[in-house]
């Protein structure tokens, strides 16, 4: 139990579910990332009390590197409902990505093309710092350092442990927004579905205390592997490096990630990198996973947990504001205005856009890297990607293709 | 030898090679389909005299049913060159193909979209009925029942065997339009690559005694795999079903295959097929081949023999229509004007084009059946098919991919 916080909204038996079960919540969410931020904050909005919990510390999540790029959706969710000020004071527009390989270099301004829209690049956990304090300025009740243990979707009843020991509470709804290793995602019964596709490469996630090189996303393709460039901040760049899936991160020197990036990146074509200290190096496994239906009973799962995606069309953050924003007024007619057709709904409407992105990751992902290494065809896959990349490079239907997926949900 | 035909273009001596070859034949022709009589037919316009040697028989040659669709480059090609009479009188202009799948139908006019363009139909065999008539007007020599056994790429030297016994040739140049088992390509060295990709799937391909039953191409897609409807003629309709690649073709009778077809095409929500008797049924294995390069010393290679492509986006005839237009020039450049430039440049220019159309051809190939059924993501890979198909259906962008690739080279 959690006594010395002791909110009023923690106690049990003030509230009846429809089945008579005893609501200590109306909603009960598990994981403080931007999927859980965005759906507490929208509920708070509605005038639905919420209470979250998070495993980790508040520090923690508000220094957690993720995502970074916010596509037009996210950007009018956030600021259509108060919670874009820092994006829109600090986040930079961004509509151009470019494409390097052996036969030289181009640019697309998706920003001109297919539905004329761009990225706002602003930091994850910027993001989340902001949904913090605007959840907890708005009265919610936000609890760190709770990991949830079981889940019951057919009672809402959630266990956790904390720094006091164990105890349990329970939700008269249950978002899961914990992540794809989460407890919700384990809750779910065995006759859900989870689809899982493995793609065979990683990236080695890397962040350099240094400036952007170029104007422009880059992603390059070469023999070595995919590298890749992605603005954060002004003294901060994101980098992919596509490793081997059993690389270890530690055996990346700074020297050796700079050395690899300026390789594939041929910087002695194109111009150098501004180097700089290399904060973060981790494996990425480009993994997807998908779980169908994501609802079951009272448990709602929420951008990871209900589907993992690459992050090569950056379309995971996207993914879990929309279906945030879909649930928040899916649970806000059910709970204030009794009506639960869209939350009867809410999976059935989720999985074509989480299939749509997934499939838009594929086509990225076949671009970028081709097969796995060991594959008999590679070098007939490897024919295919320059193809595909001719084909964007030179068909005006096929950028309009593209900008249309890449930034749109 | 072949003594009891005696053209005078055959017998040796006549003209002396670049490097002290004798030349018996400006241009060998090895193969009477449509790329060896679009080149033979365009050479002879420039004056340029050829032989055509072809291993089967006029009539059999004038009846193998193959392709049906030529895009607007070939309709170009025949029309501007004086081979497009039959083509243009009896061939019918098709713009539209539909969808099918469990959750409905829809129809791209692709004539709308893209580049506006699109196909004319007309079958293969009535186009080279045209070609061989054409060419034998115009004063070409060709030899049916002529088997070649031998090319070498370095004098031009041909061995065959022919209904006489065995003889020997020599082009100035060999072009290989003998297919993707002809001795032509058989003939390029080792260093040559072969690129091989078996998409793990076969069709059988039937032809019906009967009008088409709906008036676009219809790609049927249903768990029990592919259904694919093509006109051909007014009598006349192309069938497709997807097939275990081991499928004996005598195990489809006539009703099990219709049966299948009104399964798959979903006959009951979409109306009746018109049924008539199957008049070919040959399994047809989706695999791709690109030879690369597709030129060495005097040998070049045209249509299937360069590439094989998977009949799904109905690329293979337009290919070698294409390289055959684009090597006829190339090579009244060298013959006419000694300007070898664009017959060096010959694979380089062909290739891109080639893997442009590989590309979409597994674009379509992931769209219209997914992986092998063995494969342990096949769940997945349903997914994003059907997420692709939804795309296709909503995104005026992604269609416009579509229409362009569709029809295009």
């Amino acid at each position: 139990m959690l006594p010395h916080r002791d909110p009023p909204q923690w106690r049990a038996g003030a509230e009846k579910g429809p089945e008579g079960v005893v609501d200590d919540t109306p909603v009960l969410i598990v994981g403080a990332g931007p999927a859980g931020l965005v759906l507490g904050n929208l509920l708070l909005a509605a005038g639905i009390r919420t209470v979250v919990v998070e495993r980790s510390g508040r520090e923690q999540v508000q220094a957690r590197a993720r995502a970074g790029f916010l596509g037009p959706h996210s950007a009018r969710v956030l600021a259509g409902n108060g919670l874009g000020a820092g994006m829109l004071h600090k986040g930079r527009s961004h509509g151009v990505c470019a494409f390097r390989a052996g036969n030289g270099e181009f640019e697309l301004d998706y920003s001109r093309l297919g539905r004329g829209e761009a990225h706002t690049v602003y930091p994850q956990q910027d993001l989340v710092t902001d949904l913090v304090a605007e959840y907890l300025d708005r009265g919610g009740d936000l609890r760190f350092g709770v990991t949830v243990t079981d889940v019951d979707p057919r009672t809402g009843a959630v266990g956790y442990r904390d720094a006091d020991g164990t105890g349990r509470v329970t939700g008269r709804f249950v978002a899961g927004c914990d992540g794809g290793n989460g407890a919700t995602r384990r809750a779910m019964p065995e006759s859900v579905t989870r689809h899982r596709q493995d793609h065979g490469v990683a990236w080695l996630a890397v962040l350099a205390e240094a400036p952007q090189s170029m104007a422009a996303v880059t992603y390059a393709i070469h023999d070595d592997g995919f590298a890749g460039h992605m603005a954060r901040g002004p003294e901060v760049t994101r980098y992919y490096l596509q490793v081997p899936p059993d690389d270890d991160p530690r055996a990346w020197t700074d020297d050796r990630i700079w050395a690899a990036l300026e390789t594939r990146m041929r910087t002695g074509e194109f111009g150098p990198l501004r180097r700089g200290p290399i904060t973060e190096r981790r494996i990425v496994h480009l993994r997807s996973e998908v779980v169908d239906p994501i609802q079951h009973e009272r448990l709602f799962l929420v951008g990871d947990a209900a589907s993992l995606i690459s992050p090569s069309a950056a379309k995971g953050a996207n993914l879990a504001i929309m279906e945030a924003e879909l649930l928040a007024r899916a649970l806000a007619d059910a709970l204030v205005r009794d009506d639960h057709g869209a939350l009867a709904e809410y999976s059935r409407t989720c999985l074509p856009r989480i299939w749509r992105a997934q499939e838009f990751s594929r086509w990225m992902i076949e671009l970028l890297h081709g097969p796995a290494a060991a594959s008999a065809d590679a070098d007939f896959q490897r024919a295919l990607r320059h193809a595909r990349l001719d084909s964007l490079r030179e068909s005006h239907a096929h950028q309009n293709f593209f900008a249309e997926h890449y930034v749109g949900i």
